[in-house]
């Protein structure tokens, strides 16, 4: 069995069939697995990326029929059974496992691709954290000529929009301004930008009002029923003629599926997803099945199943069935996504849970069921260990400890560039 | 009062001046206090960057009378008594510190500053944990053409290399070893390059005949009184002729002070420190001290005080005494370095220590006495809380929970170049 993706959907598959009598081979660009929906604290430097990223050779340590390659994939062979990878290389498969996840989708909005950052992974994360960490250090310096420096506008009004707008709010407020006592951080913006007239669409309408009014009285500006229309270096200009003037664009309006679903030529919907079977398997190719953000899989009633954790996991689940049923030539179990409810944090003591059938909590209730299951859900003892300590810090002391601008230094200074050949030392 | 660098040195001045009725800036390049002693185990994946980083303006939180801010300097106007930043602003000072600290010397080797990794910065260690990863991810994939992959090179045999190789050792045999099943990592190669005759040549003979022995069974192999001759990007070649075929050379064999002291415009020593005078000033300018790594510093004995951090912190405290003392107009304090000993970590349950008097500690005792002062210096709770879980998880299980290729992504395959422009996402 090969497994194309290290993400939530690939590792489920994989350690579902630990008991299978069968090799498994997870392949990944990466060499980690990414804890996605803890991403947006590494940007706003509330944890490190270590702290939601594990290496995924690790993972597979104690399940003996793995193992874990670190390859691009730029294709399947369907015919052959055989995965391409970018070096030319290929992984003959009898079973495959497609979960290779979703991409930022920029919707074709301009500007979006050169000027925004997204939120996909530590890099990412990481970026945005220096970036935001750099704007600060420039503004002391006097550098803001046109304004704009301390402007900071997120995209997409969905958990991810409204967790980073919230974790910059928090940032702000309780930490740079008392790293930056020389700036007034009341002038500081943060713009949440959401094209529907509610924030968390997906959720009770309550709970997107409860998020916005929290939001608000964090010091969130939030613009309901507003699209992006273009994005420069310097500004996000709004679909109703308005131009905020920023540096800083965090693009959380929606992810499409990875492109690998392009290069299988096969049935692909609207939002680039592979269209399978009630099975999971890819028409006429009951050997590959497709999981998590690459699949438009449908629930019973014809819904899509949405693109979420949960559901990778289940499908990930799911399809170690379908191929263990398969070795014993029985039929391949139907999926079913069973909504475990979703949540979105806010910031401190306030997060918005909403459980199947409709019950929901808000507030400090709903912060502390967050914090829970976050924490048991990450993977490894150490990742939680260290995540319990730096939430502890952060809690008790208003501090961030991770707000590091690690890498490029300053340019070196002119006058000292003729001896200064290794002042940084060698390579850095 | 102006204080340039915020290593062991500089943050120890700014915090002695805490209660003095003056006004505390202090400015560095980088936004972080690095703790350069732990600084080889980020690169040897035991510790994440921001365990052994903590952001300067968060230290300066309770001290009222000081502030931290970013910025390069590149000169000092001695008479007009300003320091001079990248960006053309001055500031102002009654009393300068220059702390500026060190830089990798290359000895003029051919080839160092092009093809070695230094061990300076948090951004060094990350390129050298990346770098390394690499290495094995290549060999894994069958990309060893001309060999090397798998050999690594330290040169230098004072704490710096010694705690280098040992890592490398343990990283490799223990972790490395599990993460990639497919490949013998007895094949793997950690060789220490030292020109003298003996490792650890600071402390006493017998330590670095144990450290030598130990290092040679945990697989190291040791080269003394061997030089490196040149490096390119496939090997280095050693004085003797051998020529050593690798993609990586850390070179730990040596720092001059930093390239600062040129623009003082006043006298150095041959390895580029400044000279002062027994108080730590400069000559001629008694109102500017300079300490730690940059300062040529003379014991009683007229031998130079080495360049170590608790020398460092030592001369730290000593120049916020000087300022006190000129304050209120008393005579300058003579500065006394206090050799408090010296220790370097091998391994697991390895370390050497050295005491003032000859006293050494070994073995099991003196790998505990290097855990528990290093997690005392520590700035921070939550850095020491950190570090401590991640080395309780990485002694109770052999394993290092951070080594994350984070950053560049296998270049994009060209057949989706098309397609995929977004691949992963906006700016990453």
């Amino acid at each position: 069995v090969v497994v194309v993706g290290a993400g939530f959907g690939g590792l489920r598959a994989a350690r579902s069939l630990a008991r299978a009598a069968l090799d498994v081979t997870v392949v990944d660009a990466r060499n980690h697995h990414t804890f996605q929906p803890l991403l947006y604290q590494v940007a706003t430097a509330g944890l490190d990326a270590d702290d939601v990223c594990y290496a995924t050779r690790g993972i597979f340590h104690r399940q003996a029929n793995a193992r874990a390659i670190r390859a691009r994939v730029v294709g399947v062979d369907l015919d052959r059974r055989a995965v391409v990878l970018a070096d030319g290389d290929q992984l003959a498969y009898d079973h495959l496992v497609l979960a290779a996840g979703g991409v930022t989708a920029d919707f074709g909005v301009p500007g979006v691709v050169e000027h925004a950052f997204g939120l996909k992974s530590a890099a990412d994360a990481i970026a945005i954290r220096t970036h935001l960490l750099e704007q600060f250090e420039r503004y002391e310096r006097g550098h803001d000529g046109d304004g704009g420096l301390l402007t900071f506008v997120v995209a997409g009004g969905g958990p991810t929009g409204v967790e980073m707008a919230g974790g910059f709010a928090e940032l702000i407020h309780h930490v740079l301004r008392r790293d930056f006592p020389a700036i007034d951080v009341r002038r500081a913006r943060v713009v949440l930008v959401e094209a529907q007239d509610r924030l968390l669409a997906t959720f009770a309408p309550k709970l997107g009002r409860k998020a916005e009014r929290r939001l608000e009285r964090m010091g969130v500006e939030v613009l309901l029923g507003t699209q992006v229309a273009e994005v420069t270096a310097r500004s996000v200009l709004l679909a109703d003629g308005t131009s905020i003037g920023t540096r800083t664009l965090v693009w959380a309006a929606g992810i499409r599926a990875h492109p690998l679903g392009h290069a299988l030529g096969c049935e692909l919907d609207r939002g680039g997803r592979v269209v399978v079977d009630e099975a999971l398997r890819l028409p006429g190719h009951p050997e590959v099945l497709v999981i998590g953000d690459l699949a438009a899989a449908r629930n019973a009633d014809g819904s899509l199943v949405p693109q979420v954790a949960p559901a990778a996991i289940q499908a990930g689940e799911h399809a170690a069935k379908v191929i263990v049923a398969d070795l014993r030539s029985e039929p391949a179990p139907t999926f079913r996504y069973r909504d475990k409810g979703s949540m979105a944090t806010i910031g401190r003591h306030a997060a918005v849970v909403e459980l199947p059938g409709g019950t929901t909590m808000t507030g400090f209730l709903g912060w502390v069921g967050w914090l829970g299951l976050h924490l048991v859900l990450l993977i490894g003892f150490r990742n939680r260990a260290n995540v319990l300590v730096n939430w502890a810090w952060n809690y008790l002391t208003f501090d961030r400890g991770s707000r590091l601008i690690v890498g490029e230094d300053l340019p070196v200074a002119p006058m000292l560039q003729g001896d200064g050949r290794d002042l940084q030392g060698p390579r850095s």
